[in-house]
């Protein structure tokens, strides 16, 4: 801990610029921490943000490809990731999220990561919010 | 940070399987997190997943068993869990929640954790949920 | 990681006693973990908490004051923090939150921290709550 830890934004090219002063994905050290995505399609200049689509499966596989995004962009992986928190609106969702979730992660070569799942309010239209916290090496 | 950190997902015996991939517990590094436990009574195979009771009471303190079993299985304690979040489903739950944590952790020999409690939706039945992040060491 | 880290509670004196056995803040090694904080004043001995103002404007900026006090008292700076955790209760002050979020952190030298935003029931008269995870050094 003699040397200062720097402390990196990490910005897909393919994420819209956040709708404030925070960071898509920040690491320092070896902690990678993702914030909040939702299923926004790839950010085109010029359009505001649009989701993948109505559906939950539209918006998980997007969700997962946007967390994704800020992992690699940083250096890190699925496999590093510790906890993942899902926000749902609907307790009806989660059964197919699950479903969603475990084709996804199908592959995963190292254990899963641990998870919170609890249903809160989401910005109209959309049906699901993912964060995530890392720890590379 | 030379050598590669061992990530290990934490399952105690008493634990149903998670209903998708994720781990209930997973250490990596001097970092462990506790996925989000909620009030089932220990697993008993070929039954679903049953709350140890209706009431608030029952389900915390079930619930803190279950994470507590979680934390020893990784090899960690109370003393060491850094943060807590507790999900509650009704305002009015909040004064009965602090007097069962407070009876619980009376005898917490170190600083206790922060702790950030919301009141957000769950599955039909369960009052309470509650996730850990330790850090051992 | 030989030697055994620390584990320190972080109360700074404008802070009314926390209403259970938990920590404002925590410090262990160079994790700082602050509790979920709210619009709530300096405390005043024999009074009950209250909180800045009714409106969204008075509460965000006293949360954040009550979030910096506890970095301050635990020796870091909003430029250490990873990940804040903003809990409304109402979609429509999104808007709003955001450009409070952005006149105060305008200054901010390092990368901002990751953010999760999401609507949850709060105790009466409370709109925002706001928790931290930030790494030192």
């Amino acid at each position: 801990m003699a040397d200062k830890l720097e402390k990196t934004a990490i910005t897909p090219s393919t994420h819209t610029a956040p709708p404030a002063k925070f960071s898509h994905g920040v690491r320092k050290g070896n902690l990678l921490q993702v914030a909040g995505q939702v299923g926004f399609l790839p950010a085109v200049e010029g359009q505001a943000p649009t989701p993948a689509g109505p559906s939950l499966r539209e918006q998980t596989l997007q969700t997962f490809a946007n967390v994704k995004a800020i992992l690699e962009e940083g250096g890190a992986s699925w496999e590093d990731v510790m906890m993942m928190r899902v926000y749902l609106t609907d307790v009806d969702h989660f059964a197919e999220m699950n479903a969603i979730y475990n084709e996804y992660f199908a592959d995963l070569k190292e254990a899963p990561s641990a998870r919170t799942t609890v249903y809160v309010g989401l910005p109209a239209g959309l049906l699901i919010e993912i964060d995530a916290l890392a720890v590379l090496g």
